[in-house]
């Protein structure tokens, strides 16, 4: 059965594209810890980052980059925090959260937007990846 | 002002080691959300991941999945979770963190260890080091 993010990299789930290569996909995290929170996949379905060959996980790591600079460019924040915990999706993701506070660190609180609020930031993201 | 982390890979602060190269230093987390919480951190005082060049930030990744494949190799855990926040202290710094749930990824919930307990868990994790 191919994971959520599959079907989302498939167009089978819609969701608010932030960037796109041969080998990765960026979205935005539909039950965010802040305005702006990103989820980078590579499209190859591996459960754990670290098994990933250490090629693919630099590529990961790289594309990641990319995105966040592009996040770091167009969200108000104090800093654009990494975290990979993967606890409940069983596909690598790397999650990228403009953070003011700890608070949004924590995955304890989540950050309400309307479907025109998501629209508006991937697009304002997206319009920054280089 | 040296960062506390300078002072660590200095040696004016004792720390638990876990491994060191060129450009970067590994050491236990005094204050882990679980036992064979590491830092990873570059000998570079740079105060945000995304300042760091492309080169340095994949190289501090690189030295980062090492770690993390010895903390996996070593730390019975559900897997070795990343974490890069970086509110606190203004130098770079990878939290390599082995999760068992939710609980141990949202640094509310602190692990109470021994002098003793982060000595031997430091040596087996640095005695996996590849």
């Amino acid at each position: 059965m191919p994971t959520i993010f599959t079907k989302i990299i498939n167009g089978e789930i819609p969701s608010y594209k932030i960037a796109e290569d041969k080998d990765h996909f960026a979205f935005l995290d539909i039950n965010p810890n802040a305005a702006g929170h990103t989820l980078c996949v590579p499209k190859r379905e591996v459960d754990k980052i670290w098994d990933l060959s250490e090629e693919e996980y630099l590529r990961l790591m790289a594309f990641s980059r990319k995105v966040a600079l592009a996040i770091e460019a167009s969200v108000p924040c104090e800093r654009v925090g990494i975290s990979v915990i993967g606890l409940e999706v069983p596909h690598v993701h790397v999650h990228l959260i403009p953070l003011q506070s700890m608070k949004n660190a924590t995955f304890q609180h989540k950050e309400k937007l309307t479907p025109e609020e998501f629209q508006k930031i991937a697009e304002t993201i997206s319009g920054q990846v280089k």
